[in-house]
């Protein structure tokens, strides 16, 4: 079993994408609600969460490693240094599950990746962290993919809609309302927020809402 | 095995909310690669495939049906004189591939279903289709699942991304370009169309492209 999963997380002003239907508080309280979910599902994996991030915050029972560098220094000054197999797992995944996981573990192979929309990398998976580094941002899944050519790495790419939905824009909440089941789905639903059609297109709206300007 | 597969599929003018990238001619084109694609992978799992449409079109070797009728009365005509197990795939799958579509098939419950982005349905399989009618359109995924659970038919959801992403626009076409190895890739590249970043995100952008004026 996996003994640690690395979680990057921002708890200051995260996902300034959703400003358009979230205050800054909101998207702290959004960001949090999301790593929640993802550190339930990591730990029904028998996983320990480590949250990785730039800043404190308060935590009842996460491991947190603090950096001031950012999350490809941070984590590339962390893998040589791991002992054992490791998973990495963004944050803003609440509909991760145990069973997308699982199969994410059960790779035969050294490495397994899962993109992200758009290019990135949402779950890293390495047996032998010490032979691998990360460069996010941009199209990182290609530069995961590539970097594990390079070091004679076998991958095997984990094809998951649950861990490829990354949250990041007002049309991604659709699919958290749709398929979400846990901490961020009850908080967008506490906040007003339901499934509208727009223009023949599934969106969503928000009642309830704040003045706009007090946002 | 699975004896046949439904492809629903539009020939003429389709996906016109790619029209800002690409010409009706482009676009019908490019529909009918995709259409390859997904026939490709349906093929791969022994699956016949049978093109569903509105018009008749030029076809090597597909078993193509013709009805006036929309999508849903089309498929609600067809399935309960349907003889064993069926699959209905979207034509706008391009990235479905053998090892999804076999999990789809695997399952141990009476239907199999996978949600497109935007709370829509990509692929349905049923061990039973006269027990099962579609409802195509909006949050048709959400309708599935309650007429799945209104007929007493229990349902298994696979979590595939490659299922998973249709192709409707221009933002999509990124997925197309990272994680596609058919023909509708091949036909984007040769189109001119490349990776680009923009604002920091992933996008598409096409070289030489003809004047706006002439799409």
């Amino acid at each position: 079993m996996c003994p640690h999963a690395y979680i990057p997380y921002k708890p200051v002003n995260p996902k300034t994408r959703l400003s358009c239907v979230l205050s800054q508080e909101e998207r702290e309280t959004f960001a949090r609600a999301m790593l929640a979910d993802v550190v339930y599902a990591v730990r029904d994996v028998n996983c320990s969460p480590v949250v990785v991030g730039t800043e404190l915050f308060d935590s009842e029972d996460i491991q947190i490693t603090v950096s001031d560098a950012d999350l490809n220094q941070t984590l590339n000054s962390l893998l040589p240094q791991t002992v054992g197999e490791i998973l990495i797992v963004m944050a803003d995944l609440p509909l991760a599950d145990g069973a997308s996981l699982k199969r994410v573990l059960a790779t035969k192979k050294d490495m397994a990746i899962v993109p992200g929309r758009g290019g990135g990398t949402n779950v890293i998976y390495l047996k032998e962290p010490s032979r691998f580094h990360v460069d996010y941002y941009g199209t990182s899944f290609l530069k995961h993919v590539k970097i594990a050519e390079e070091a004679g790495l076998s991958y095997e790419v984990i094809d998951s809609f649950r861990l490829h939905t990354d949250i990041d824009e007002k049309e991604d909440l659709v699919e958290l309302l749709i398929h979400g089941t846990g901490k961020s789905r009850a908080y967008l639903e506490e906040l007003g927020f339901t499934l509208s059609m727009e223009k023949g297109r599934v969106g969503v709206e928000r009642k309830n809402r704040q003045d706009a300007a007090s946002l």
